[in-house]
């Protein structure tokens, strides 16, 4: 008998949002099992992911315990990796057209290319305290905007990536810019000198006219509503940067 | 009219080296353009690839020049990215059976891992010469090699990663251990305490038995031969390594 998938997450991670946010969009009924990071279950690595990450998901799940990693038990396969999992649900799930035939290849190509220059400077600024990595996220984000679509004139026009289908592209980059737009809006950024990039990500400033604008469609969604946790990701960004700037504090004496 | 497309690669790059096997594989007919990366043609950011980077795959290659990155002029279309690439070619071309639709998943898996495992001791061995990066890189093959299907018993039996059938798997992870085996071979890892790992990883060493099977099976095909130019690698290998051991040298004066 085929179960229904679990998915293993943490409502703090971006990553595992890319994959519940996939799930939600495909329609999938699933189970999900929740993981404190800070405080994995002692089994987990050996159980169910030998890297020891979310999200992981888990197809034809059986009550017995299962060995670490991409394996079978009796006809289980856990699947890690939030990109790996996305492709699966919008290959499985094709009505959803997450991956249009004719733009999946691009997609892949945007989400390879804003993790590379979005990831670092996000790393420094948030788990280091480099407010100077700042202007690197804005610039990711502009060569973000050149991929957006047009928001009108043509038969793929706005809000989304790719025009009026949202797709993998979208979800996979959401969740990036999202936390981004969250942090400032919610003072996170203040002593990092981001506390107005949330209003020039949401229609003060022209020059992020695009991203404004396919942000409120993104955002707007139930797929995004249902998988963003305000205040468990507010609370742990806000312990994160008390101690990151406690260390810096430390750091200068 | 639908031109034949063209890849932009580098006769040193393992990455461009995935796109080739994948277009060998797939019996496209291609034209090829090769990049000196020390010496980059002035206008390859500007008209190729704005992220400065090879593989990049033109599709219906147009003679007018383009405009960077992920762009239509005139029906082209230029992909950049070598796993973009592969993934686009086993989609287009799917008799070559790249992209098995049960194995798809879990391929990309053990790419995103190899990847993640194999890569920061690669790049230390190499670009810094740090010879205490050797254990993290025959773990990372360890761990490969859990992954092999195996080579008796089921129909699912090797020699390649999924049983018979050469995928995505086996190209993409292939230019790393491959290089690692070579520059063994030739002498290149002597100075860094890597002299015999060839050996090891040729069936020299029961531990690596399974993918000293692999990479027999893997390296005689005729997309691997007719894709990895012996000499032009070695040569440069030899030069970044002299650079690479005199800095280290200052640096311990």
């Amino acid at each position: 008998m085929v179960q229904q998938p679990l998915i293993y997450t943490a409502k703090v991670c971006p990553y595992a949002q890319r994959s519940l946010i996939a799930l939600e969009e495909a329609g999938v009924k699933y189970d999900r099992y929740d993981i404190d990071l800070a405080d994995k279950p002692s089994v987990y690595n050996e159980r169910v992911n030998s890297a020891s990450k979310v999200p992981v998901l888990v197809l034809n799940p059986s009550d017995s315990a299962d060995n670490g990693g991409v394996t079978k038990d009796k006809g289980t396969v856990k699947l890690p990796e939030s990109l790996v999992i996305s492709e699966y649900i919008g290959e499985e799930y094709q009505s959803a057209g997450l991956l249009p035939k004719r733009r999946r290849a691009k997609a892949r190509y945007y989400i390879e290319r804003f993790s590379h220059i979005f990831g670092p400077p996000w790393i420094l600024l948030l788990y280091r305290g480099k407010a100077d990595s700042l202007p690197s996220l804005l610039s990711a984000i502009s060569t973000f905007q050149l991929w957006l679509s047009p928001t009108s004139g043509s038969e793929d026009s706005g809000p989304f990536v790719f025009g009026k289908q949202y797709t993998l592209a979208d979800l996979a980059i959401a969740p990036f810019i999202g936390r981004l737009i969250f942090f400032s809006k919610r003072g996170i950024l203040d002593p990092l000198g981001g506390g107005d990039v949330h209003k020039a990500l949401t229609g003060g400033d022209d020059i992020f006219a695009r991203v404004a604008q396919w942000w409120e469609a993104v955002s707007t969604r139930r797929s995004w509503k249902s998988t963003f946790n305000e205040d468990i990701i507010y609370k742990a960004a806000k312990t994160r940067q008390e101690k990151v700037l406690a260390e810096r504090q430390v750091g200068k004496q």
